[in-house]
This record gives structure tokens, C-alpha cells and sequence, in this order.
């Protein structure tokens, strides 16, 4: 820590309550990063623990008048570095604030603090008879604050769409401490520009949000669930193209290619079978949905399904969607990983499996792909060993031509985990000049000094 | 017109092509205005009228150049008076711009021009299986480009959403001419910040939208209805509250009230009964409606429905909605009139039109009571006449009241038409001066010369 470091943070503990902030070794090295891979990241000055909207505004008043950068972080669950602490900074870390305000059943909605874990809303939700629909895989440890600030998918978004879908309301703390609120807690409604939508998916640049009003939706049926697996990759994704142009929604239509599937299968012993190149997981939560799954049958009967499985009964769909659950860290016992999170148009998923296949025989590396197939949204992974700079070289290139790849395809870098550093350098590849120019502008003139999350700011 | 205005003028004449700037007397007068009331207007310099992209670009940066204010304009259908000329403004009329460039069924989107009609799309759409949901009551005269930057909604939102729901990405003309994206092809996506969703309802002001994708649904089965007439406005209240509750999500649900149901009766002799204080109009288009609309019914009868007539034929259907379709030219015939749009929290719609009632008796004035029941977005239409003074002042005192009302009511001044001019003054009741400020911070960085739509800007 450098002479001017410490003057500032004896400053910051001097004028903020003494039990929210926190400079010790041990804590501060704990918030440093998030679950990225390969991304830069350092110690943070201290970390802020405010526990009210008034502590965040008071200390945002405080690190803006001595200049001090600021890192907002719900769980650190991200996967794109966006939390990761840069030089000189302060995290500000909302995880006392994780009261469920208000559930009203009656219009629908739920008020929450940033720090409420995802699966606490959705519990709370459910007992009201009430869904809230995004589901992360990381549903159990990540803050509604670190969705909203993602804009974060998950596996329900075929059916019921992204956070942002659910956000209608926020309070947030501006660079300067000063409070504001968008939005409202009616369905509809366009008094003045949608800041909402704004600050949602802004990776901790824009603001820091200290309460959110989401929507909730009526509860559904339980879900039913289908297996399907298949001999070709391009048999599952003309099954996937098949659901779709018939018009079917299911509420889950998840991939997980033949690398994954045997990773799955040498860790958890499913005997999800050898000759498997593809794995296709559906469900369904619609008041009709033995019908349409029948129909997501056939049609998986007709691109050449090798076996379907289906069940209606809660604990034997969860162990269905097992192997989803364990693609990660599935993958992860093969190796060090590089998580890539591209979309593409529906249609030309089955292309961007294909390329990605190509992709891990030219740089003779191992990719394991599953992900959202209904969204057309892959999480291609990359397994290197760090230890050794070739590998680590090679992976990085792989993980660069497969980015390249969805962009030229029509799709985007990054289809849910957003930008943060992992793809900051690639917004310019995907954003035209004029486009990256208004980001610039806005950012200036919400927070002119960049304090807010500078090395994620575009 | 001012000598420096016929100097502007000569120099617009010659520096864009001829046949795009019309400054014809009779011409200019029919782009003066929108179809709101009470909302001031005056005659344009000329109307501008681009057949492309790079001729709104053009057009633009010579308007730039010569610092004349700008007013976009769809159909003029509006209904706040944002599309109302300004003083020594140009209307930029986006009408010639109508072309539906792309149905790509496979994908599920659109591209199309701004000047499109909101029909057309909803019909090319259609007759490849899909449905581009958004339905305004002007459906089939408003333009995409005017519902997009509007925000419209519609009677389809209490399932679909509004049109922001719909629209994925867009091509912008920035103030100073240059031209810009937003946005994607892929339905998920998060690199940026998302200013896709800025520029929707942003009434002209930030930009002049070209081009627009829009993402379509799988097209659900022909609709079937349900009319519900009750005794008394709290019973057919207490149905909303009802269907709401029980979690049914109905595809359409209108409200008249008994002013308006005698107006469309007088009007159209459909015989809808003496008795009548409150018609419900519900739709479903869901697969198995048959089962939702008996849901429905059994909970209109619980809260006393007078009758109930139900019916799956498509023209039937379409009589039975007439009613609603009627209710603004029904309430026209009784005098002049004035609009207005709020929305409360859905469990709140009874207390605004008991809130309504009261005003309407307070001032002594007619008041028509229609809109989205299942959103809380209402258009209590205000009944007076234009040419006595007197009534003039107690139309805008009730119209006063009753968008207060709905502040007190934790709703929203304007649900979907906007704030325009009508409700420009009225923004800074409903949003706190620092997201006010924000509102303010982000028009300067677009357009720092406060040359798009001057008149509406916040
Ligand atoms: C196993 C696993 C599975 C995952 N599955 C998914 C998935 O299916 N879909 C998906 O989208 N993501 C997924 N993720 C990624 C991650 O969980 C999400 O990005 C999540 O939204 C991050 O939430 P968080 O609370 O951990 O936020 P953090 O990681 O702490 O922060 C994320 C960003 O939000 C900002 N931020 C956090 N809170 C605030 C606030 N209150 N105000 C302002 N800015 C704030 C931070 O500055 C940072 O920029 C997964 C991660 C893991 C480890
Ligand atoms: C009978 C009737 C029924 C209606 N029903 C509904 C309803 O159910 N729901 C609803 O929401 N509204 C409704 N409206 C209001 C109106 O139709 C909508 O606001 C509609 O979206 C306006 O579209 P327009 O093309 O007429 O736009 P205009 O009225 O021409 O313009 C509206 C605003 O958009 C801007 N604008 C237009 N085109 C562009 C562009 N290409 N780029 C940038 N800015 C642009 C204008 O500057 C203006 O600020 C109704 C109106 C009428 C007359």
C-alpha cells in the first residue's frame, strides 16, 4: 500500500462507521476476484460493508471526494471479471443487505436489497404460490443485485427471458452518493427515458443498486422433463431447430455435447452411455406440457434420438438435469478451464457447434460445449493447463476464434455473463464506433470522474 | 416565416435532394400535429421526407449544421402531442421509409423500416406463422417506428408486453447525422450497455430510428372470448382482482365503464343494457383457452356478472370486441374530449375508478372510463366543451385530478402513450430530481444541442 493509500484509507475509516469497513489481509484477499478465469485482478485498499442505502450513499460521497475507484460486488459469482478489484480501489460489497422487503402476492411483485441471494427470492416467491423465473446455474450462491447488474440468463429464459425481463423498478446510488430511483411498480408505464433497463446489465459502472422491484409470475406446474440423446451433434441440433420451428416453447432446452456428456458420466457414474455425442435436456412447466412433450418426442424420434427418457415426477426430472448441473465442474476435473459465453442466432447453432468442433482439432485442445441451446447461447470451455505457456496459448487462441466465430455467424461475444474484462477488448469488435461513442457518453455523464468500476467501463 | 427561416430554408432546398423537402402551405399544415388535444403545435418550416437511411443522415447533419430543431414522425397518431411541430422546427416524416426488409421465420424476427404500419408487420408475420404481438388501437395506422418510440402497448400486454418487449436491436440517425446500432439478431445478448431499450420510448429525442428488428412468437391458435357485463364497476373490479389472483393470464382484458358502454350503445345500437355499469372484455389464445375462459366465467359469476356470453368464432369474436374499438369515437360524439393514460398497481384499479367517479361528480363533468384492466392502465377519457371556457377549465382540473390520483395511487402518469407535451410538465412530479437530472445528463450527451424534439425533451 503506498503512503497516499493509507492516508485515504485512514480518512475512509475515519469517516464511515468503523464496522463497515474492512482492511484485513485475510478478507480483502477473499474479495479480490470473482470466478473467471485468466482475467487481471488485484488486492483491493478495503473493503466497504454497508448495511442501509444511506452507508452506500455515505460512502460513495466519501471514496468520490478522495477519488478512490470503486468495485460494487454482490457474490463474486461472475464470470467475466467484473467484480474483480482493481488497483487502488475499494470493493463495496453488498452482501448485509439481503432483506426480502416486500412479496405482494396480490400485485405481483417483490421488493428486495442487492445482496439477496437469487434462490431466497425465488423460495420466497414460491410460497406465495409466485415464480420468480431466472435461474443461473449459480441460482444458490448469486445476488439479485449481481443478476441485475448482468443482466443474467440462466436456464428458464426460452420461456420467461433474462433478469432484465423482471426488473421494473430500482433505487440506485450514483458515483457522487447522490440516490435516485427509476422505473415503478405498475406493469406498464413510459414517463421519461427507461433508466431501468439502463442500469441493468451495467456491471457496477453505472451505479450502485441498493433496492429492486421485480415482477413475479403465477405459479407454474411442476415442470416435466425429457430426455434425449443422439449419435451426431447435428441430429440434437436439427431436433433444437425442429422445436423451435414448430413453435414449441418449452420452459428448458439445454445442450451438452459429447466431451461434457463423458465428463459427466466419468464423475457422476450416470451411464449416460458411450456412443452419446449429444445430450438434449427439455422441460416443460405449461398447464398442457404432457402434450408438448410428446410433441418435442416425436420430433426427437424423427432427427434419430438413440433413447428418450421422460418423467413428471419432481426428484427423477432433478436427477435428470443432473448432468446439466455437473457440466462444470464436470469439466472442470480435466483440467484448468476458460468458460466462453457466445449466442448466435437460433438457426445457426448446429454451425457454431460444428466450428467450435474444427476450432478444438486445429489448436488440439479440448472444448466441452453445453449450454442454452433454445436461446442459441453456448458456454464453449476451453481445457489448457495453466502451468504449461503453450497450452495456455493455445486455449486463449481457441477461446479467441470461437468469440470471432459467433460474431461472424450474427451473433454476439457474450450472450449472458457480460463483458467485464474477460471481453472488454472485444466490445469494439462487436459495437460500430458511433455505437461505442454513446456508451462513452453515457458513462461520462452519469459518472464523469470513472470511479465506478473503471477497468470494466467501455 | 422569419428571413432567417427562408434562409435555412434555401440552404435545406439545396443541399438535399429536391423531392425530400416540401415547404407547400397545405402540406406543412398536415404535419403540424398529432391526434392529442389541448397540446400546442404550430406550423412547420418544412417537412423533410427520407426515403433512406443515409438520407435521414444526410438530412441530419445539414439540420445540424444550421442548428434547426428536428421533430420526428411516424403517422402522427400519437396521442401526447410529441410529434407536434415546434417552433422553427422541420417534421422529418419517416413515411416513405415502409418497407419490411426481412421475415426470417426460422430465427423468429423481423426488420423493418420505421414507416411501416403496425398492421402490415402484424400481417407478414401471420402469414408465415408467426405473431408480432404489440397492438395498439391504431394498429392500422400507427407506424412501428412511432410504437417503438413510444413504448406503445396495446390490449395484448397482460401476456405479450409492450413493444420494447419485442424490439431487439435498431439502427439510429444520432443528432448530429451519424449512424449507429443498437442490439442484435440473437435473443440474448449483453454486450454494453443496452441501448436498445434507451431509445425505445424516447419520443424522438436521443435519435431518429431507421431500421428496427423485431423479435416474433410462434402464432398461437385463433383467440376466443368472453364479454362479462355487471351491475356495479366494483363487481366487474373484483373479477380483474380475481383472475389476477388466480394466477390466469388471460390473452386480452378491457374495461368499459357505464359512460362508455351508453356512448357505444347509442352509437352502435349493439344493445348492450340499460343496466350495464361495467363491460369486461377477456381473450385467451392460449391452447387450451376453452378451460381458461370457463376459469374466467365461473369467477365473472362468483362477482355477479349480469350475463356473460362467450364465443370461439373469429368474427364473432371481432363483434363482441367492437365495443371496445368503439369506445373513444362513441365518447367523441359527446363533445371534445381529452385523454388520459395511467396506470396504478393492478390491485389498485378499483380505488382509481372509484377515485374517477368522485371527480367526475367534484367537477361536474363527464368522464368515460376505459383501457387495460389486467395491466391498471386506463384512458379516463375527460367529456367538455372546447368553446365554453368554463368546461375547458374543468376538463384540465379533472384531468389534473385524476393523474394525480394515480401518483397517490403508486402508479405512473402515463402507462403508454407518453409524456409528449401533454405530460411533460407532469415528469418531474413523478420522477426524483436526481433521476431527473440522469434523464436531463443522458439527452445532453446524445444531442448537446437540444435539436431532436426540443419541445418534448425532459
Ligand atoms: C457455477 C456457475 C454457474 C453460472 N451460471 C450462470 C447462468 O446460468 N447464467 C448467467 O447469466 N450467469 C451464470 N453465472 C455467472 C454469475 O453467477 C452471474 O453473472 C451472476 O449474475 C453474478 O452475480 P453475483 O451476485 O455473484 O455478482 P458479482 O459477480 O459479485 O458481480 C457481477 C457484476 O455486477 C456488479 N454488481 C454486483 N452487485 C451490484 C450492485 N448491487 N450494484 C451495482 N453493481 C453490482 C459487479 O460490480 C460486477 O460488475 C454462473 C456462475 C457460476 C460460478
Ligand atoms: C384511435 C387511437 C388508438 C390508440 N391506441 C393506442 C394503444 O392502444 N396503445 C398505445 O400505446 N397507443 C395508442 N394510441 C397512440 C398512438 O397510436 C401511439 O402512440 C403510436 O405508437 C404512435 O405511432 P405513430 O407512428 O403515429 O407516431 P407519431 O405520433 O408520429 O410519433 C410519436 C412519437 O414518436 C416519435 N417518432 C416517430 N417515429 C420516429 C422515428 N422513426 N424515430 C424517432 N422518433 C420517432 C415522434 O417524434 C413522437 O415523439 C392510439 C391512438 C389513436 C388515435
Amino acid at each position: 500500500m503506498t503512503t497516499s493509500e493509507q492516508d485515504a484509507l485512514r480518512v475512509l475509516e475515519e469517516l464511515l462507521p468503523a464496522d463497515i469497513v474492512v482492511a484485513d489481509p485475510d478478507v480483502i484477499a477473499s474479495y479480490a476476484r470473482d470466478q473467471s478465469r485468466l482475467t487481471d485482478f488485484c488486492l483491493p485498499l478495503a473493503v466497504v460493508m454497508p448495511r442501509t442505502t444511506d452507508e452506500v450513499s455515505r460512502s460513495l460521497k466519501v471514496l468520490h471526494e478522495l477519488g478512490i475507484p470503486t468495485v460494487a460486488r454482490g457474490a463474486g459469482s461472475g464470470l467475466s471479471g467484473a467484480a474483480n478489484a482493481s488497483p487502488g480501489c475499494v470493493v463495496l460489497s453488498l452482501h448485509r443487505m439481503n432483506e426480502i422487503l416486500e412479496i405482494d402476492a396480490e400485485d405481483r411483485l417483490a421488493v428486495v436489497q442487492p445482496g439477496v441471494i437469487t434462490a431466497s427470492l425465488r423460495a420466497a416467491a414460491s410460497a406465495v404460490g409466485l415464480l420468480y423465473p431466472p435461474d443461473p446455474g449459480s441460482v444458490e450462491m448469486c445476488t439479485v443485485g449481481g443478476n441485475v447488474s448482468t443482466n443474467a440468463g440462466g436456464m428458464c429464459c426460452i420461456k420467461y427471458g433474462v433478469t432484465g425481463d423482471f426488473v421494473i423498478g430500482l433505487e440506485v446510488v450514483l458515483a457522487d452518493g447522490r440516490v435516485m430511483r427509476t422505473g415503478r411498480r405498475t406493469v406498464k408505464g413510459v414517463a421519461g427515458y427507461d433508466l431501468t433497463r439502463l442500469f441493468v446489465g451495467s456491471e457496477g459502472t453505472l451505479g450502485v443498486i441498493t433496492e429492486i422491484t421485480v415482477r413475479l409470475v403465477p405459479g407454474p406446474p411442476a415442470a416435466q422433463t425429457l430426455v434425449a440423446s443422439f449419435a451426431g451433434l447435428s441430429d440434437a441440433g436439427a431436433a433444437v431447430a425442429g422445436v423451435i420451428r414448430a413453435g414449441l416453447t418449452p420452459s428448458l432446452m439445454e445442450i451438452l455435447d459429447r466431451t461434457t456428456v463423458q465428463a459427466v458420466d466419468e464423475m457422476s457414474h450416470m451411464g449416460l452411455g458411450r456412443g452419446v455425442a449429444a445430450l438434449l435436456l427439455v422441460q416443460s412447466d405449461d398447464r398442457d406440457a404432457t402434450d408438448l412433450l410428446t410433441l418435442i418426442e416425436d420430433i426427437c424420434q424423427q432427427c434419430g434420438a438413440l433413447d428418450v427418457a421422460r418423467s413428471s415426477d419432481p426428484t427423477e426430472a432433478a436427477l435428470l438435469l443432473e448432468a446439466r448441473r455437473l457440466a462444470l465442474p464436470a469439466l472442470e476435473r480435466l483440467g484448468d478451464w476458460l468458460l466462453d459465453d457466445v449466442a448466435v442466432p437460433r438457426s445457426r447453432i448446429v454451425d457454431l457447434i460444428g466450428a467450435i468442433e474444427d476450432i478444438s482439432h486445429q489448436f488440439g485442445i479440448v472444448i466441452g460445449v453445453f449450454g442454452h441451446a433454445g436461446d442459441g447461447n453456448l458456454h464453449p470451455t476451453v481445457i489448457f493447463d495453466d502451468a504449461d505457456p503453450v497450452s495456455r496459448a493455445a486455449a486463449l487462441a481457441a477461446f479467441d476464434a470461437i468469440t470471432q466465430k459467433a460474431l461472424d455467424l450474427g451473433g454476439t461475444i457474450t450472450g449472458e455473463h457480460g463483458t467485464g474484462r474477460l471481453k472488454r477488448a472485444w466490445l469494439v469488435r462487436e459495437l460500430d464506433p458511433t455505437s461505442h461513442a454513446v456508451q462513452t457518453a453515457i458513462k461520462a455523464a452519469l459518472d464523469p470522474h470513472n470511479l465506478l468500476n473503471p477497468a470494466v467501463a467501455w
